[in-house]
């Protein structure tokens, strides 16, 4: 398969800031799009991958799974894309196709293994995937996205991963008109789930663990906050809800939350890969009918239909723009939660 | 409002044995049936009452909520029962009937309390409510179950605890012909599982910790056993059911049955009530959108349901007969697991 160089951002080790290195792409087969990235998503996966936070990684390891860019080469079956049409990438690039996830559209549960935009295998050439802190990409037609035109194209971006890893469970808990709808934390997910939840009719709270989010949450459309620390608060919330989805990345108890579900209720957990050292108490689960959930990102149809309902009510994140050269210390920034709420790199600076 | 005396089989303090004493029944009120006792199923929660395992146990404590007799009379409103008919009570006597949930018929989760069939408040007479092991029992026309007359009465009993209880998560997790079930633990509710889950079509697995239980599985209808303890087992299990029941009624570790459930597949808890210790490990249920929920018994319509289910399909729990008399030794019994499936007290014996 022939491949060509481009110019990306990664690192060559877990203990180094990322920097500028070469890496390829294959050419375009018959079913393939490529794409200049115009601009990139900064994730926590990035940043836990690059550092091997959670083991695994391969390196070079060149991040990036919010992308989005224009159309510079089809391949000759490519019939949904043409050139200098804009398009989108986010978390996965291939899957099997034949596994009943799959068959469902369900990609991102692929039976076989799907495979990530980075640090997955590739299936066209040798080693691993890289993403999209680089100048082009190449991907399979049915795994690329296309972009409501009326949208902010730069804040386009986060909505591939924080977008779709909220609004795939609002879709399957079947938030609609007038549920009531919870957000434990608010970061990069945290925020896009209230207005997610908002654009689908719900009323929605924040849990928060400090005061000082109550004016950004409700500037970003939250009906209300609850104050997670004060018991007042939490009681009053109890048997509230219809749906929470809790985007908090590290062991947290979740058994007060549980409290606050409504009956039938669901806790979906989006942010914590890990053990739950708390003890679940069953009560509340068996004497409501409650359940402790997990979602990861979503399938391509979803996130197709999520960009669509973003084009159609104007929904995008709040945004910070960085240079690629400001990568590492965004990261810094990151750990320290000092972005509201999504760093989004200008690819343009890639080529500075 | 006046009341009667009948005889009863109950308990002055937890430490005490059951034995016979006088209660007081109300007579019937317009919307009341009266109905002569002629079975009732002893469930694990009989004994817990009446040992005040789980606390807040009002004394005396007269147990049982598998009841099953013939309507001696009723009151001038009561339109769905008449003088002669069967009748069944379960574990509700009473609700709200105005929360949210009783509007739905999840009398089960009422928000303002639903009374119990014993150790409620009684929402008639002063004190609380005392179930089944007794003559007669009053009840309220819309507490009051249907029995199909096709089938053997004593054996019906079960069904309004142990039946319901894992008839409402198959149903509201929506189990149907060709549904991968599998069933934790094989007591009074496993059995019943493997019985209703295979009447509703399903594939149906037990797992067991022990290869003793296998040919109990096999004759109860369940298609196969996974012996927990084998890792081989578990492994070739992983990912293949879409509801697991789990009736385990101790704390247990609950992550390796997470494992073999499917894509969006649910692990419903219906025995155990307390903290579970061992720390919940969320990969799986992101990575698969597994979900961990729990159920209490059903509600009124669904039990009716569930008892014309039984009839049409002729499911009935294994059960062994005892009189009133020898119900101490049945809960000594009971907690060595040594009842296949299920005890019913022959309430002929109580007058004696
Ligand atoms: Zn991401
Ligand atoms: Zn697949
Ligand atoms: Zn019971
Ligand atoms: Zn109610």
């Amino acid at each position: 398969m022939n491949t060509f160089n481009v110019k990306a951002y990664g690192t060559p080790s877990k203990d180094e800031d990322l920097n500028e290195m070469q890496i390829e792409r294959r050419e375009v087969s018959p079913t393939d799009i490529e794409i200049e990235i115009l601009f990139c998503g900064v994730c926590h996966s990035d940043l836990h991958t690059a550092r091997n936070d959670w083991g695994g990684t391969k390196y070079p390891s060149v991040p990036g799974h919010e992308i989005v860019g224009r159309i510079t080469k089809i391949g000759s079956e490519v019939t949904k894309f043409k050139v200098g049409d804009l398009a989108g990438v986010g978390c996965l690039v291939d899957s099997c196709k034949e596994c009943e996830s799959c068959k469902q559209d369900l990609e991102q549960y692929c039976l076989n293994g799907s495979t990530g935009t980075y640090n997955g295998t590739d299936q066209h050439l040798q080693g691993h995937t890289f993403g999209g802190y680089s100048e082009k990409v190449v991907v399979t037609e049915s795994f690329c996205l296309k972009i409501p035109e009326n949208l902010d194209l730069k804040a386009v971006a986060p909505l591939l991963c924080a977008g779709i890893t909220t609004w795939s469970p609002l879709k399957h808990w079947n938030v609609k008109e007038g549920s009531k709808v919870a957000v434990v934390g608010l970061g990069g997910l945290g925020h896009m789930a209230i207005k997610l939840a908002k654009g689908l009719g719900a009323e929605v709270t924040l849990f928060s663990r400090s005061p000082d989010k109550i004016q950004d949450a409700l500037n970003l459309g939250a009906d209300s906050v609850v104050i997670s620390t004060y018991e007042n608060e939490m009681e009053s919330a109890k048997g509230k809800f219809d749906l929470i989805i809790d985007t908090v990345p590290y062991d947290h108890d979740i058994n007060p939350y549980i409290n606050t579900l409504n009956i039938s209720g669901t806790l979906v957990l989006v942010g914590f890969i890990g053990k739950m050292e708390d003890a679940l108490f069953t009560p509340p689960m068996i004497l409501g009918r409650r359940s402790v959930a997990g979602s990861v990102i979503g399938g391509i149809k979803e996130t197709q239909e999520m960009l669509d309902f973003c084009g159609e009510h104007n929904i995008l994140p709040e945004i910070e723009m960085i240079n690629m050269q400001d990568i590492n210390e965004a990261y810094e920034r990151m750990l320290k939660s000092e972005v509201r709420y999504r760093f989004v790199i200008d690819m343009q600076s890639l080529k500075d």
